[in-house]
């Protein structure tokens, strides 16, 4: 029997988020593999996957798939239907790719089963419009003391184009180590302090959100100043920093959505 | 009884693409609305839905959603549990943001549970790096045989900034018009002889996807002059316009993934 490899999305939060589909796919394969180090899914719990797919997971490492290159995947893969779960939509880490080019090039097929992505979620929670987002940017925790400044770039493109940012907050599965908004914020303004361009003061807008997904979803608006002090609660976090003009509706969604103060009003005039 | 609204993403193809979280909303409302006006789900049948989740389904129209302000949905939130079903993942459409704030204001409980998106899904079919896509841009069908010049403004911003562009392509589903690829490039083109500006000619790449989350997915790169003669078979379509620069991985993905041919990796140089 000829072998497949099926990445199958997991969704945001927990393991009611995988699709039908996706089940379907868990439910008729042979070997089932998952990886929970590129994103952090909060409410997964192993067992309770389990018991409403009756089958029993094997979870990789970052060193199993990029060390070593997922072979004991592959191996499976190459006369067996072997389904890899991922957290939120597959194919958007680097590392994912990688696997699915090893498979093809071994003559194994190779098949995505989509899931909901926080690309896709923080656009819709904050009620900001989706063609109105430049390119993201991840922002990093600093590296012996060094912050990339690759952020306070991106950003300040994007706001010269008049576009908001959406930030995603690094993620150290192996430390258990993932970046909070206020941390984020931070280091945002400590870039702001050692370039001076003006780009992200403790004046502008940002808004955060966490725990996209799950029933605790929390979405705020409001001046970094004061955002760094509002408690978002346990990860994961993202961040959008909007441009300096909203459409009017992005504004009132905003204010009713996300709690942002009356002053947003005046960015869309 | 406090009522409540539940806007629940159904993906991308058919009725196999919801998460177990939504089907589980769905089974525990008083009220399923449907709207599919906005996206094309091509394998969506609503008999099947019907089996899968016990219930029945109203479909609402533009006119019942924007028109009348989704009203009779809003006048059945207030004291029961109604969810409303949205292709794709919800709240990137302004008309379902808009929907939100309305019932928000008035009181009711809103709440989202996400679905697999076509923003994350091509990214991830192609092979391309998330990071290095730019601002997002809808190709619209000529009206009155006058063409929009944003989508060659974006591609030409985009270019500018080494950045890659999505562009979602029109759908009027009152008149059953889904644009494909074939049409948005023949638009692409006669922006390009009307501007001249070199952004968008036949020797550039472009990666076409045809029914992205479906069995017959199709993923296909080729330079633009030749991609216009390629059969992508039915409709949703979309369309990527890559950078001028490729990422040395972006290059193999695309020759093993999308059937690229061999001088993308001269882009990857």
């Amino acid at each position: 029997m000829a072998g497949e490899l099926v990445f199958v999305g997991l969704g945001l939060y927990d393991h009611l988020d995988i699709s039908l589909r996706g089940l379907r796919e868990v439910k008729d394969a042979a070997y089932i593999f998952a990886e929970f180090y590129t994103s952090l899914m909060p409410g997964f719990v192993l067992d309770d996957f389990r018991k409403i797919s009756g089958k029993d997971v094997t979870v990789v490492s970052r060193r199993n798939l990029e060390d070593e290159g997922g072979k004991a995947i592959l191996e499976r893969a190459r006369d067996a239907k072997v389904v890899l779960l991922v957290p939120g939509d597959p194919l958007i880490a680097t590392t994912h790719i990688a696997l699915r080019l090893r498979a093809e090039r071994e003559g194994i097929k190779t098949k995505v089963v989509h899931g909901a992505s926080i690309i896709s979620a923080v656009v819709g929670l904050s009620g900001l419009q989706n063609y109105r987002f430049g390119k993201s940017v991840t922002i990093p925790f600093s590296e012996g003391g060094r912050l990339s400044k690759t952020p306070y770039l991106v950003v300040a493109e994007n706001k010269a184009r008049n576009l908001h940012t959406l930030c995603f907050l690094d993620v150290r599965a192996e430390e258990n180590k993932y970046m909070t908004i206020k941390e984020a914020l931070e280091i945002l303004l400590t870039l702001e302090e050692n370039n001076r361009q003006g780009v992200i003061t403790g004046k502008n807008l940002a808004v955060g959100i966490a725990r996209a997904g799950s029933g605790d979803v929390i979405v705020k608006a409001d001046a970094i100043k004061d955002l760094v002090n509002f408690d978002f609660g346990r990860p994961p976090h993202s961040l959008i920093l909007p441009a300096e003009k909203l459409h009017f509706m992005e504004a009132e969604a905003l204010i009713v959505i996300a709690n942002a103060p009356k002053w947003v009003m005046e960015m869309s005039k």
